[in-house]
């Protein structure tokens, strides 16, 4: 079960690139994402009703925008918002995916809607076997119901089930609640200056250089 | 959007061969899966909770080898009902899908269970984009909401997507809720006796031989 946001596909840069070709600098992007957190905030704590990652990037990016003072017509902001569809794998990520899939079922447990999931898998050819995690459960992670409600869709027990993240906090729920654990570290996601989860800060099962390193570990 | 049980997979066929190796006649798939729609009917009616289609397999298992007077341990029976997990496909299926999957989304919109779909399509090397249908909404066609939870999903338009299926009431009810509809006749689905399907018995946006047939025509 696989985190996608970061550990199978390299958002930042994707999205960068789709706001330079609009004039936006980096920080753009980094703002976007920005919000991200806070917006799954209001859905987890109740305060808002199951809203899909789709409708709340486009909120997102409207307020980015403004911050940036850049106008876009309504169209213009519907297609840039689904940069989040079409957003690049790393190196590696394809062909681990592929070699991971020979001997395992491979699925994300993300938070992205599974429109977007899928588009994404299209666009960046991640063979996924089934698409799980936020809109089966209607839970945002760390919400134990997107990795409990994702291992019981496989029929299994959370003992057979192994959670792949660039995230340390991702791993550590996933532990507490029974399953197995990898950690592939991306110290790039943020960009040059990347300050968080560049090492692994608990005890998981695996510790991969990458997904092929992955591959070969199991 | 694929049926599966019939239009994807020769269920039929499958279950009698592991019957036989049991001893068991032919009659013995056939009474499994006419147990099927009216133990769907009592989770459709409501009389009885939302249930997956393995536990309403297994359950009817042990009814169907009762009639047989045949006794299987526990652990065997569990074996035995995971058969549905395991279907072949018929001789078109994987090389349709694969051509269809170069240009379409594909995904099942089935009333199996993801569980039940996903062990199948590594078995069978169905090449799904998604796995949709009975579990994520809850509900079995012909529900409306298993047809169009599946379409929302997708973020498409009803009239965006279209359904693929050997059975004329699923069409029926597909094109009611606005999707176009695709029938691909299965006349040994039921085995050499069959009566029902073999025919389109509605307007559809297309009427193909089988998938490769279907990947033509669209």
């Amino acid at each position: 079960m696989f985190d996608v946001f970061g550990t199978c596909v390299d958002w930042r840069s994707t999205v960068v690139r789709e706001g330079a070709a609009l004039g936006l600098p980096e920080r753009f992007a980094d703002g976007w994402r920005g919000r991200y957190q806070p917006q799954l905030e209001t859905v987890r704590s109740g305060a808002r009703e199951w809203t899909t990652l789709d409708v709340l990037h486009r909120e997102a990016l409207d307020e980015v925008l403004a911050e940036h003072g850049v106008d876009l017509p309504a169209e213009q902001r519907d297609e840039l918002n689904r940069v989040w569809h079409r957003l690049d794998p790393w190196p590696d990520t394809v062909p681990g995916l592929e070699r991971l899939k020979e001997r395992f079922v491979i699925a994300p447990v993300s938070n992205g809607n599974i429109a977007l999931l899928v588009n994404m898998a299209k666009h960046a050819g991640l063979p996924w076997d089934a698409i799980l995690g936020a809109e089966l459960a209607r839970a945002y992670k760390p919400q134990p119901q997107a990795y409990l409600r994702s291992v019981e869709a496989l029929g299994i027990a959370s003992r057979e089930a192994m959670m792949v993240a660039a995230h340390n906090g991702d791993l550590a729920t996933a532990a507490g609640l029974g399953l197995m654990t990898a950690f592939v570290p991306r110290p790039r996601e943020h960009g040059p200056g990347q300050t968080s989860d560049l090492r692994p800060e608990g005890s998981y099962d695996v510790v991969a250089t990458d997904l092929i390193d992955l591959a070969h570990a199991l």
